[in-house]
């Protein structure tokens, strides 16, 4: 899986059938520091993320792993809102509360 | 999934009998900001895309998850046309009426 | 998939029961002004591809739905050699006749 | 597989339920000297891979391949810690005793 | 699938059961002309490869397609030992014999 944050949300009306229903949303990878690659992926959405959430995106096979996306012609899923991470155990994100 | 338009078509007579009656276009990928990344992808068409719509493209076995891909040695679909996207709330493209 | 030219051939007598059979051919990968982008895969070919010719190459698991590489440990097939492609209308290759 | 090494967990307590008892690392790919690449994975572990530990890592359909990644939508696993590694001969990576 | 040279051997002792039994190369791709790219890969080995010699590699769900790879956690394989290949009827790389 890669880290990324939620940044928008893309529309689509014409569509195979198998799309139907998902919301798709446009995510920036970001490394380890938080930091913004420079790359992103449009991934539907298996958990109700949120603007400016910090996500888990799988790719593949892997992203036809969830109930929502079971079958269908989707290639990336966000199956996990980040809480934290860490290295070495020094805390380098951590959702804030609100 | 990323982001694509579609400049292109390609033909082929010689071909797996998998292939048979799909529609080959060539599409150009673009970022978040609707610029061209300098890449391209030859994928099938599951959704009637024509020259210049902005559409969505799956990749991998994702790609064999439609009505139209189904069982075929085609590893990339336009699975969904585009209306618009948007980052943070602006809109970064819109589909013009016509 | 993606286009490529066919540019030789790989012989290899000690392998896998699954890749009996298959001609495996070395493909360059070329762009959409069909200019050789500098990567090269070996892969299996499904439709007599010979020297030279332009051809589509699929890749993962979508390299294993033709007759010829079924349930073979083969991760790139050629599955169509390409007639002609155009960009906006304008024709960037067309096979010759001969 | 990819070599790497085991750096830092993530949290997440949102997340589909096919992810539910896993345990995510956050992974440095290294090269065959042992070298950071400057690119890293966020891993299910199938292993009980602790911090510090050089693991190999599978990425894609055989992420879920492991009795703790079986129909997850997971698409990189820790399957083995390392113990050593040559080329040609000499040891580049030994997993110190202690 | 992709050329590479044997260059080493993998020792894992702590790994997922779907592991056992399997060796695990340390291979480096090479282009066209035998020349290495700078990236490497662990791979199963299906066919008796040793050290130095030229194989190739197939990755992701292809790499589980051989006796050797069936149902385990492992995205690339080892599935030939290559002969010789040539470009446009030159031989540019020939296993000598001894």
């Amino acid at each position: 899986m890669n880290l990324g944050k939620v940044v928008g949300m893309v529309v689509s009306s014409r569509k195979d059938s198998g799309m139907e229903g998902l919301r798709l949303m446009l995510v920036r990878y970001v490394d380890e520091n938080n930091k913004e690659t420079g790359t992103q992926v449009v991934a539907a959405d298996a958990v109700g993320a949120g603007p400016d959430e910090l996500v888990l995106v799988a790719t593949g096979s892997s992203a036809r792993q969830t109930e929502a996306t079971d079958k269908r012609p989707c290639d990336a899923v966000i199956m996990a809102i980040v809480d934290s991470w860490d290295i070495g155990g020094d805390i380098k994100y951590r959702k804030s509360d609100d």
